[in-house]
């Protein structure tokens, strides 16, 4: 039911969290874990905190970089305690699973989750689609991660069934019609895009090498704002790639 | 906001489990924490996983009957990770919290959680006004102590804030009309009213005392399913009183 969610921990230190994050996921038919750079794991901590969903650990996917964790990734929601004051959308949990099961119905979706210390950084923001605010007190928003990912999977299997007891169709509640059922840009595609892009801003020295990261932000914004399609993108890919081609033989 | 609402943890035993699930109210701005029978408390196991809600541990009230726990409450919910075939309605938890902040505004509730191992026994579930399910899958609803009062302690201020926003009157959803604004019976008195009927019931040979569990069983569905008012319970509770002492005098 959910095998096209894939939920992503971030550099998490304390390896009891990921236990715990695999229980949580489990109760709730998720199963998909990819761990990134992981300060310890496999670990007995986690597997004791796991308590039966030590299948979920088993098959867990370690990777070096946020690149292989979102290589098929079509729509990204990074996990957010505070509001974040960016032109990337910020929804509560009941919006992000209405989204996911009746606006984005069967696409690759990840769900990212940063350091227990500090979150996702800017960089990493910048591959959300959405942020996704779990509501805390403003006095106490320290959400434990695994407490995080329980959350997201409950709102996404209680929206879920909620959706299905009320008979709640998929065309009902399409926000975005214009949008068409073909598949979204890939993770891969897109980070290929922006790195096609950023490199072509260097060349023509529209952009400073020494300095990127205001203007690349602004461009995340926008071209994550729009989903583009697979199709679409490999239109701009090919914009760029013979941009630059034409500029090699100048 | 939510001082109203007292959340109950039976029988821990996993002192960890406690700190996390005070961690999970602060975030979500609940603070009363009532312990029945914890196996370790105070701990620093708990003080760990507590995070920065130390202060909810430190003000947490330790008791060794239910009947302690549940004194002044007026509503209960018990946690229930499985669907019971009771007559007591479980509902989901979005339910739950809908009728807290809509129906039950400002009475005092309690949320009973039961055992790592067991849950709740059946004199426990006896207790609740309502269960409330939270729906895992059907092979694996493992579903941590902790996790559990962060999911319903989420949902809490999630139904809160949606209702807040949409601008959801209280006497919009009010779904039971007949009932007043009239203080609902306290734990204590219902406790007190079942007892009285009970030993009535034995007295007049109707019970047998070796064997009361399945009648008292019923008896308890039959009145929490009601929600009698003080001044309701009263009545009963004087009805009772009449019988017995014209009983002693015949």
């Amino acid at each position: 039911m959910f095998d096209h969610i894939n939920v992503v921990l971030i550099a998490t230190t304390h390896s009891g969290n990921i236990g715990a994050a695999a229980r949580a996921m489990k109760t709730m038919g998720l199963s998909r874990l990819t761990l990134v750079n992981p300060k310890t794991f496999p670990s007995e901590e986690a597997t004791a905190r796991a308590s039966g969903a030590q299948d979920i650990l088993e098959n867990a996917r370690v990777v070096t970089s946020l690149d292989q964790a979102l290589f098929d990734s079509e729509v990204v929601f990074g996990a957010s305690a505070r509001l974040r004051n960016l032109s990337c959308p910020c929804i509560p949990p009941r919006e992000y699973a209405e989204k996911i099961i009746h606006e984005h119905t069967g696409r690759n979706i990840a769900l990212l989750f940063g350091r227990e210390s500090s979150g996702l950084t800017n960089e990493e923001l910048d591959r959300c689609h959405y942020l996704v605010n779990i509501q805390t007190t403003e006095d106490f928003y320290s959400l434990n991660i695994a407490a995080a990912v329980q959350v997201l999977s409950y709102e996404l299997r209680s929206s879920f069934l909620y959706a299905q007891q009320h008979n709640i169709k998929d065309s009902n509640k399409l926000d975005i019609t214009t949008e068409s059922d073909e598949a979204l840009a890939s993770g891969k595609s897109m980070q290929h895009f922006y790195q096609s892009l950023e490199s072509l801003m260097v060349e023509v020295e529209y952009l400073d090498p020494k300095n990127p990261r205001f203007l690349m932000r602004r461009l995340h914004n926008i071209f994550n704002r729009i989903r583009l399609t697979q199709s679409e993108i490999n239109i701009l890919l090919g914009i760029l790639a013979a941009i630059k081609k034409y500029l090699s033989h100048k």
